[in-house]
């Protein structure tokens, strides 16, 4: 049996995964991808770069029948390690008994991926090839081979697999009716670093998210095998502090010394490191279509870049190649059916896991901030271990329920916004919150508005 | 006194009544347009596009100091001429008597501005010179002029009034943390002519906004000086109906005598136009920041396109000129103050005035429609006539309020939803609305919620 050919430009987890599900499906797979191969050359500079996998990324692993090979070192994170002002440390379940998300590394996970991907008999992959240009109509492109020649590459359906920074979302612009929209937040990032023990050990708890939750700003560390930590600070890029008011290493110095004075035991330069680094900007991109004449598609961050506050950047990128996967069977790989379907399934939730995720900010910055806020939280778990079948907290909808469409969590968490927002408003609340007056309330407020929901 | 040189990018209605105000503040100007100068050569091809003026425009350009040059030609449109299906004619005013949008020919008022724009001793104008590049730390820039070659022209400051379409804002997407949104209405748009009567004289009611609303779609008609209208039918792209179905000429006859049928005695060639001529889009720009560096700045449908149903974007691009004439002035031409002054004033009300006109689709489509919000717009007009200082009606806000900001009379008329929501939800309503009870009612509840706001 004779497939179409596919071209997918971007050779990233997400590229790698959906060129891994076409070729197991009998298509001719050509990945290219712009850098060298990581695993023939050190593209990293000796940096671990981790992102957070949860079940959704790895339910979507699992139907393409991967995820054991790619659980192997990542890190399970049962709980949020919070660091208070005063170097005091709390910790906070991500969810049930049992319940983790996993510090994965990206370099690690897109080399397997790769790896399976080019075990796959049909599938080739091509790197430092840069694309130039797309035809929309009929899925040719144009590639720059690394300080060589153009080369056209003809393919009967292509897909842009290629990013944040996605080059074929910008060629698409030109497209007709071609809706495009990139918010810049106000936070902007930098990595900084936690090296380990001298005896390979991690210096801070290893199953856990470390968080220095300060509010307009916060630091994070997640875990690496080799006992390292990578640590992002966020901090706002104009204002009072951020990176534009810290330029004076003096103040930088006050800067980390009154706010994250426990964490300064551990990072590595982190002074050094702050002056010398160009943050980096955090953004949102929501284009719609998604497909265009049902011949070029586009799919992960480049369909919908997110900023990185849920931890679901990747788990949102391989739940666009499972759903894939599922319309491909369920279409009998009749594609003009499986672009728009495809489109319609994954749009509302790319949209809806892009507005959660820029809430979450608000969310983890003030972890150890408002007393009221951490009384919802308590009331809210109380009640869900009561009545787990009426209430599943949204951050767990979102990250432990991937049965539960992100569109589905957002909607559902803002009905119960609104019911907690009554419960709050209760005149003793902050007194009576363990009381069962409440708890008999919130369960009547929440079986009116969320009976049928869940 | 010599003062700082201004390129402006763009000769439309804004770019030429920014550079007259430029000039009178005495800086010198270039004024570059891509187009040939329509004063020269015949550029619109016989065809008429008229736009609506109102008070905030007019405000602007006495503010300048041209509203009666420019009023010349105008016509006064004092209602909405609604068309029903079966041909029955209602009037609906747009304000209190005397109240009236204007009909202009945009055409006209852009030779018209040209013309003053050319008295100023400072003020150059430029056409057939196309915008290749900006630098946006400098200011200088690159034109190709028709036919020949680039000419690079340097000023101290530098503005985009380069319309919907804006090559300045497509450049500045290369500016760091530029948030940039462009959404494609499911709308688009043909153009469509009624003739004047032998003797010259209008074959429809002249002081009238015709409407011909029919839910999902809608044709308009604006009176011209010389007797003719022009009309608009605005259809969805795709859909049933749509510019997309309706292919066959006997559907799109049959569409038009179904819904337009006394129109159809006035059209010019309805079928053969609609049939032949590409429908175009509408689309709403968002972008962020309007200003670069203190150098370059971005004003007008270039800052803000809008879609055209509350027919105000040019009356806010000239809102816009009027902002920064009175910034000058307050900042003393520091326009380290007057960049950043000019986009937060005006940021808000841009966003404001792209909320409402997509909102507007909703009202004006369905001006002949459901019973219930006739009967809403009813008892807001008696309410209003009757304690005006409490309550302006938001059409009139945006219309005939240049007072009250775009962003306020929306704050102001989201207001006036949520009290009309709860006199609609009156049990008898529809019986009741005349009497004297759902007065009081509105009075106490416009009152409570709305006693400062106005």
């Amino acid at each position: 049996m004779t497939r179409n050919r596919f071209t997918v430009a971007g050779g990233g987890p997400v590229g790698s995964l959906l060129a891994i599900l076409l070729g197991r499906h009998g298509y001719e797979v050509g990945v290219y991808e712009k850098r060298p191969d990581s695993r023939v050359t050190s593209i990293y500079q000796g940096k671990s770069i981790n992102i957070a996998l949860s079940d959704r990324g790895w339910q979507s692993l699992e139907q393409i029948g991967i995820s054991s090979d790619a659980k192997a070192g990542a890190i399970p994170m049962y709980h949020r390690a919070i660091h208070g002002l005063d170097g005091e440390l709390s910790a906070l379940p991500y969810g049930k008994e049992g319940d983790a998300i996993w510090s994965v590394s990206r370099g690690g996970i897109n080399e397997q991926l790769l790896d399976i991907a080019e075990t796959e008999r049909n599938v080739e992959t091509h790197f430092e090839h840069r694309l130039v240009d797309v035809d929309f109509k009929t899925a040719g492109a144009v590639f720059r081979v690394e300080g060589e020649r153009e080369i056209t590459v003809d393919a009967d359906y292509f897909f842009g697999a290629d990013g944040a920074h996605s080059k074929v979302r910008r060629l698409a612009q030109s497209q007709p009716r071609f809706s495009y929209s990139q918010e810049y937040m106000p936070q902007c990032y930098i990595e900084l670093h936690i090296p380990a023990n001298p005896d390979g050990s991690h210096k801070l708890e290893k199953n856990a998210l470390h968080i220095w939750p300060r509010k307009n700003f916060m630091l994070i560390a997640l875990p690496n095998p080799d006992g390292t930590f990578t640590c992002t600070l966020f901090l706002n890029f104009s204002g009072d502090p951020s990176f534009e008011s810290l330029r004076e290493r003096s103040a930088v110095e006050a800067f980390f010394e009154s706010n994250f004075a426990d964490a300064m035991e551990c990072l590595e330069d982190p002074i050094d490191v702050f002056m010398q680094k160009t943050p980096a900007p955090l953004f949102l991109v929501q284009v719609f279509p998604w497909s265009f004449n049902r011949k070029v598609g586009l799919i992960g961050d480049a369909a919908h870049a997110i900023v990185p506050f849920y931890g679901q950047g990747m788990n949102c990128g391989f739940e666009d190649c499972a759903e894939l996967n599922r319309l491909i069977g369920l279409h009998d790989h009749d594609w003009d059916a499986i672009f728009p379907a495809y489109q319609n399934a994954r749009k509302p939730n790319g949209d809806a896991i892009a507005e959660l995720s820029k809430r979450n900010f608000v969310e983890m910055s003030d972890l150890s901030g408002d007393r009221k806020f951490q009384l919802r939280k308590l009331i809210e778990a109380k009640f869900s271990r009561r009545f787990p079948e009426l209430w599943t907290p949204l951050y767990s909808m979102v990250t432990f329920s991937p049965d539960v469409p992100y569109s589905e969590a957002l909607r559902i968490g803002d009905e119960q916004n609104r019911v907690m927002e009554k419960i709050m408003g209760l005149p003793n609340i902050e007194d009576d919150w363990d009381k069962q007056y409440v708890m008999d309330q919130l369960l009547s407020l929440a079986s009116e508005t969320l009976g049928d929901g869940q």
